[in-house]
């Protein structure tokens, strides 16, 4: 009898919008792990706290690094890779050996997560199941209070890693748009926006959904710095009907 | 003391895909509100139904129509704006008396949700606040296995409802596509996907998370009707790492 690797999405931040089927999960799970960013716990496993039975076994995987290395440095490609077969190795075995798997994520784990490089690796010869989760972008624009997509909209989902000139050709060609992974790219999407004339429209959100989240008018935001996983919004057209 | 509005999105299907803070509201709420399609009961009301106190108050509220009467036809702005003006109206009485009120909304309110036209409306004299779900593309390419975008991939949520040349258009200009409302618009979408290049890659999913699921390849999908919330997803470029 082997396990079942379950990849659990554990939502945008806050633990009340974990689903019920991930808190069910997480409770009957007989191994927990998590990725994190080096001497963090990481977002996924401070959100499933309160449903993880006390004593239960952890394992907790820490990226060798996160952004100190560009993602166009070779390193970054070779590092990675062998950091995911590490990980998928020791979840390999824990699963043949019998063990039930939760593999928490942040957010959905199919939109954008790194639970998918293990998932790729072990789907062959284990059961691996997907439990979706509300994504980070559903509680951003959830709790800005800005309605996103009305009738015929055209969402496009824009990595602010596009070079600028890319940026502004999707921005114009879509109705709402939302830019992830802002960090060091803020100055780029800073001159996007204006150059797709979209400044004004733009809401910009850090850690939607948690105690410390900050929503502002992205016309209004003065910091020089910000965190990788900040976002933009650009709300549709707004309702008519 | 006016009572407060919460738009509470029940997610894709499977009750269990319903968040702790959905099924905590809907459990506390005064009275509960929800569309649907003349005649029917509709999904959210369904998906939410393990959770509603018995014996609490419930608002009804049937869509004039659906899919009878093309969005083009003057008749459809008119009819359902004057339908939402009704339903925010009455809701806004609620309020005014005091009552908690719950709407119910499928998948992510703020995604392509009908909630938004009455938070439009009521959001400048009630409290009005959001609680995200897991939106339906999540649980479909949950379901169907299928990682939808990696790294630097771009997304586009295109509605089936745009004309064939701009689906080709911007299927081209993504990595990873969702397209939506796909009903009586499967002719076109299987032509634009072709002339795309993208039939090989696309994948057909109907009811994605309910006890009556359909996922299948877009290639062997060979009914000519489908369900209007049926979708396609094209997933992006699958992982290299």
């Amino acid at each position: 009898m082997t396990g079942t690797l379950d990849i659990v999405g554990v939502g945008p931040g806050d633990p009340e919008l974990m689903t019920l089927k991930a808190a069910r999960l997480i409770g009957a799970a007989d191994l927990i792990a998590f990725f994190s960013k080096c001497g963090r716990l990481g977002h996924a496993r401070r959100v499933a706290n309160g449903h993880i039975t006390p004593g239960v076994r952890e394992l907790h995987f820490e990226y060798p690094f996160t952004t100190e290395i560009a993602v166009e440095n070779p390193r970054y490609l070779a590092d990675m890779g062998v950091f995911y077969e590490h990980c998928a190795q020791t979840l390999g075995d824990e699963l043949q050996s019998g063990a039930n798997v939760v593999l928490l994520c942040e957010g959905d784990p199919f939109f954008y997560g790194s639970a998918m490089y293990l998932y790729d690796r072990l789907r062959a010869h284990h059961r691996c199941e997907i439990t979706p989760g509300v994504s980070g972008m559903s509680g951003c624009w959830s709790r800005a209070g800005t309605p996103m997509t009305h009738g015929d909209d055209v969402l496009s989902v824009l990595p602010a890693t596009l070079d600028e000139d890319s940026l502004v050709a999707r921005l114009q060609a879509c109705d709402a748009a939302v830019i992830m992974k802002l960090g060091s790219n803020l100055p780029k999407v800073r001159a996007a926006l204006a150059r797709a004339g979209l400044t004004d429209r733009a809401i910009y959100v850090e850690r939607g959904t948690m105690e410390d989240e900050i929503i502002q008018p992205f016309a209004e935001l003065t910091r020089a710095k910000v965190p990788y996983f900040a976002i933009v919004l650009i709300p549709g057209r707004q309702g008519a009907r």
